[in-house]
C-alpha cells in the first residue's frame, strides 16, 4: 500500500506521516520529497535553495527529477517488498505548486507525472485542510523558497488540492488539519483500517 | 538567430561552436548546454558526475531544467537584443540521447521539450557526423557519465540524430567531421551566410 500526505506548507504534513510510520513499525517505510536517494537529496538542495532563481517549468522539472530517483530506488522497491510506504508529499505536490498556483496547468503537469513515475500513484492520499492564514500562524525562522512567497502563494495551493481532490474522489481523503495532531492521526488510522484491514493492525 | 551544434561526444561541437562565435565576435552569444546560468551550473554538477546513479527519466529531466534556465534567463534575452545565439548542445541532445539511445521515445522527449522551452527551436542545427570508432580514439583521462558507456551509446545516439535530422529537413545541417576542424568551420559560415547574409559578414 501507498500513501501520500499532502496539503499547503505548515498543515502538519511531516508529523502526520512520521506518527503514522510509527504506528506501522516495521512495516513501513517513511519517505520525504523530495529527497530519500543521494541524487535526489542533491536536487532537494537546489529547489530548497532561496538564493538560486529558478523558473516554474525547472522547478517543476527538479522536482519530478527527484521523484522519479525516489520511486525506482526507493518506493518500488519497498512495495515489491510488501511495505506500506508512507511518503510527506509526493506527485500531487508538484501538480498543485507547479500545474495549479504557478499557472502550468493541473493535466499536463499530471500527465508528465504519470510518466516520470512509470504511472505509479498512491492507493490513498490524505490531504491535510487547514487555513492558509492558520498555516501561516506556525512559521517557522528559516524559510524555504515556498514559504517567503506568503499566503497568497498558499492559497493557490489549497485550491488546486481541492481541485485534486474533486478529481480522485476514490484516492482522496480530506481532513480538517486544525484538530490537535493526535485526533488527525486517529482519523488516518481509522481510514486506512477501513480501507486495508489486514494493513493497518 | 539561434544556431545549435549537436553530434555525439568527441565529435567536435565544442570548438565548432568557439570558432563561430569568434568569427561572429561581438554579434554573438556562446553558451554551452548544460550550463549557463548558476542554477543549471549546479545542475549540470550532479549530471556530469558519473557517481552519482540516474535513470534515464531522471537525468532527462535534469537536462530539460538545466535547459529551461538557459532558455529564460540567456538565450532569449540575447535573441531579443538581436544576437546570434550559438549553442554548444541544446534539445536535441536530449532527444537524441533519452529519447532516442536510452529508449524514453523521440516523441514524447520532443513534445516535453517544446514546453519547456517554450517551443523555442534553433533556426540551423549543424549536425557533426563522425564515425563513434573515431570519436572514441578522441578520448580524453577524464570521462564523464556518457563517453564511460562507450561506442555502443554512441551508435545509438547517432541513429537517433539521423532520425532528428530527417525529421527536421529544413533546420538540420549534416557535416562531415571527420575533416580539418578548419574546413568544418568554413563549411558552416557558408552555410549561415547563404542562410542570412546579413548576420555573418
Amino acid at each position: 500500500m501507498f500513501v501520500t500526505f499532502e496539503g499547503i506548507d505548515r498543515s502538519g504534513k511531516t508529523s502526520q506521516a512520521k506518527l503514522l510510520a510509527e504506528a506501522l513499525g516495521e512495516d513501513a517505510l517513511l519517505v520525504r520529497e523530495p529527497g530519500g536517494t543521494p541524487a535526489a537529496e542533491r536536487i532537494r538542495g537546489l529547489v530548497k535553495d532561496a538564493d538560486v532563481a529558478l523558473s516554474p517549468v525547472a522547478e517543476m522539472l527538479l522536482f519530478c527529477a527527484a521523484r522519479a530517483a525516489l520511486v525506482d530506488d526507493a518506493i518500488r522497491p519497498a512495495l515489491a517488498a510488501g511495505k506500506v510506504v508512507v511518503s510527506d508529499r509526493y506527485a500531487d505536490s508538484t501538480v498543485a505548486y507547479q500545474g495549479g498556483a504557478r499557472g502550468l496547468g493541473i493535466d499536463r503537469v499530471e500527465q508528465l507525472n504519470d510518466w516520470v513515475t512509470g504511472g505509479l500513484w498512491p492507493d490513498v492520499t490524505f490531504l491535510l485542510e487547514i487555513e492558509p492564514a492558520a498555516a501561516a500562524g506556525r512559521r517557522s525562522d528559516h524559510e524555504d523558497r515556498f514559504e517567503r512567497e506568503g499566503e497568497e502563494l498558499q492559497r493557490a495551493v489549497a485550491a488546486a488540492y481541492e481541485e485534486l481532490a474533486d478529481r480522485h474522489p476514490d484516492r482522496y481523503v480530506r481532513i480538517a488539519a486544525g484538530l490537535p495532531m493526535e485526533e488527525v492521526h486517529e482519523q488516518v488510522l481509522a481510514e486506512l483500517r477501513a480501507r486495508r484491514p489486514e494493513a493497518v493492525r
